[in-house]
């Protein structure tokens, strides 16, 4: 693998999964490949998850791990042609190629604005740094995409699946903040891949960008869409359409224990409760949450062992 | 040893200061206790001390140290059954659960309000991650508590001490700013473990919490208290009756060469030179402050030792 | 080698280049040395390259790195007799001492404040570390100072040039805010001991220290002085003697294709493009910053090395 920008790195998802199940088992057997390699990780927005488990991963193959949070003195431009005289002090051009120095994986977490869904689309931090840096780039979230949390959802089901064909809806669910579609993007975009039966519940006008959801079901009675699933994957986002928007806060559409009843719970985290959530589902045991973050480390590991296999 | 949050972590006082002892002479000779194993350190407050030495605990037993300092953007729940439709972002029921995928071992770092004393007492942060996380606990100070300081004192009493049963004094001093209790509390709760003729001196209205300094001597004339001492602790705290108050700032409360006399000189630093004490004992062969600091390495690594002797 | 914090702690220059070429050819092949050594870093101000390299130079010698970004909170007094009952919370004294309790070596950066040249001059911090901290200290930047920096520049020079005895030039460039003289200043100091034919071109009034450039050739045309250059090293720096003024932002002075002809671009980043030097410059082959930034980890090396050598 040269690259984990976006879920259609992985080639062979089932091979991927199995390898990563593989890993959990015996986490540290393949110590030998990280050494003397350094993975750098730029965060140019708050981690917890994401920075554990992927530090952790990195840890696990042996190499090691350089983790920095980018802070407001570090303005970067990303124009060509600029006259860098006002508040730009580096180009992405010699920032990636610099750090590429010193790094034998960059990941970068960049999360959007949410107000110019074409900049946000264009997705210029994750692809400038895959263009000017000479080193295999991870995507730890980006303005569009969370692919390292999609590979740890995807592990999960196929852990705890019973079916040979799952019913699995990812639900939106009400939130007092704008929060992008990332998740939510990378998620439908997996499931895709996977033996599942997909299905996508919303209320109007929170439709996710079309060219990602192509032709999955899409149902807005949400009480409809659960019935008889196996996993319900529950997220907040702000509208595609009416980009950026919060357009309902509407807490009929929270996950109660009702509305789920044998299917398991799936949430990225963190998570609200009692808005998202209601209390008795986090504390059941259908709950996969914690069971989703321990796997975030085997989703990391599998694509940086991957990486490493690669290099040279 | 399955977790240090207190004091009364530690049964066998007089054993873990001589494991401490034998590992400073050869710190790096359980290297293999710690392999694969990661420790995660989570500072909701800054920290120098505390975290130099932890870290380098750690490492010194094969460890892997990831180290978080909190900022602004994790605002943390604690209460059961919350609408979380707030500021609060996260659970401490699934950020505790979180990180313990992660960390063989978590420690953290938590001040006090000083406002409420209740709250304070209750410790909620220290006792939320030791009720959740399924991972031992360490403290690196709480509202009420600096266990690892402690250890670090008794450690450098037992060093220096020449005496069968050295008389050791804790004296309040004056801060121009309003500071924990916890210091103090640890140090007194360990003093009363040791083989020591231990006195509290501070200025009327400085109480420490009963609970903590039962029947130890409390002398309110510090001249008289210092008389004879072989050890001097000083510390700064604000008021525990009056919660959180500066009642005095009296000079005369400051530590001079005249008044230690012949005594050892200690503090957990950092100390505010010609406040606290006078150039003339930080500067002179009396002070055991850095060697407190050194200590502080080996209280760290004999608890980790400690606690990963325990672990599976 | 006892400190690395100045330009003048290497005596033989030509061996030190040549050494870290070696290491560049085979980074890992000391990696015993720093085995159970910590490298304690401590930033006073932002940095990219420097934590970078550093950290990954500490690493390849098989050292453990701990890196501290100091904020705020943190207020150091540096006078001595002071009184602390105002903003300063710890003492110089106590501060180098202690985390030479965690450290076998100390790296620290801490920047000029460009108001006080007198102060600057002290170089208080760098100095108080060296004073009062019983391990090696190696500079990171300091108020007057970039010594690895300047290293890492003659590393690169020795690399690319053809001549004997090849013309470099030091030509100051504008720039929309007042920088230090660190750079610059290291980097005339190590031409003066390298076998180049060195002149430093800038407007008047931008001299810099000469107790620094001493007889080094200064031509206040820069066309002229970059005639035949096989190096032209670009910086701005704000004027020493009228101190931290910006009295010129002559966009005449920006480095373009045809000023440099075919001499080999230098400059150590961040760079603002198309005001320091123009795109088409940096985006030709006869630019060497990403082989500079490169040679900042053997340039780290090497001291870190020399100074690993030297310990016990």
């Amino acid at each position: 693998m040269k690259k984990y920008t976006a879920i259609h790195d992985i080639h062979d998802f089932s091979q991927i999964i199995n390898e990563a199940l593989t890993i959990k088992n015996a986490p540290f057997n393949n110590k030998h490949l990280g050494t003397n390699k350094t993975l750098v990780m730029l965060f140019f927005n708050a981690s917890l998850r994401t920075r554990l488990s992927t530090e952790k991963a990195a840890k696990n193959l042996g190499m090691d791990v350089i983790c920095m949070q980018i802070n407001n003195s570090w303005n970067l431009e990303f124009e060509d042609g600029t006259v860098m005289n006002l508040t730009t002090s580096e180009h992405i051009k010699e920032a990636a190629k610099v750090i590429a120095q010193y790094a034998d994986i960059i990941a970068v977490r960049a999360f959007p604005n949410l107000t110019d869904k074409n900049q946000d689309n264009a997705e210029i931090i994750i692809n400038s740094f895959s263009k000017y840096a000479n080193v295999p780039v991870v995507n730890l979230e980006s303005s569009t995409a969370h692919p390292l949390q999609a590979l740890a959802d995807a592990i999960t089901i196929n852990e705890f699946s019973k079916a040979s064909k799952p019913k699995v809806v990812l639900s939106w669910a009400p939130h007092p903040k704008a929060l992008p579609q990332s998740v939510a993007n990378s998620f439908v975009t997996v499931m895709q891949q996977l033996p599942v039966d997909f299905t996508i519940t919303h209320p109007k006008g929170y439709e996710l960008n079309t060219d990602i959801t192509k032709d999955v079901v899409i149902n807005y009675n949400q009480v409809e869409a659960l019935k008889n699933a196996d996993f319900v994957y529950v997220k907040n986002w702000s509208a595609y359409t009416d980009y950026g928007k919060i357009l309902s806060q509407d807490t009929n559409w929270m996950i109660t224990q009702d509305k789920l009843a044998k299917a398991k719970f799936m949430h990225c985290l963190p998570v609200r409760r009692n808005v998202i959530v209601e209390d008795a589902v986090l504390d059941s045991e259908n709950s996969l949450v914690i069971e989703q973050a321990n796997n975030r480390t085997y989703a990391a590991q599998v694509i940086l062992k991957k990486i490493l296999e690669n290099l040279d």
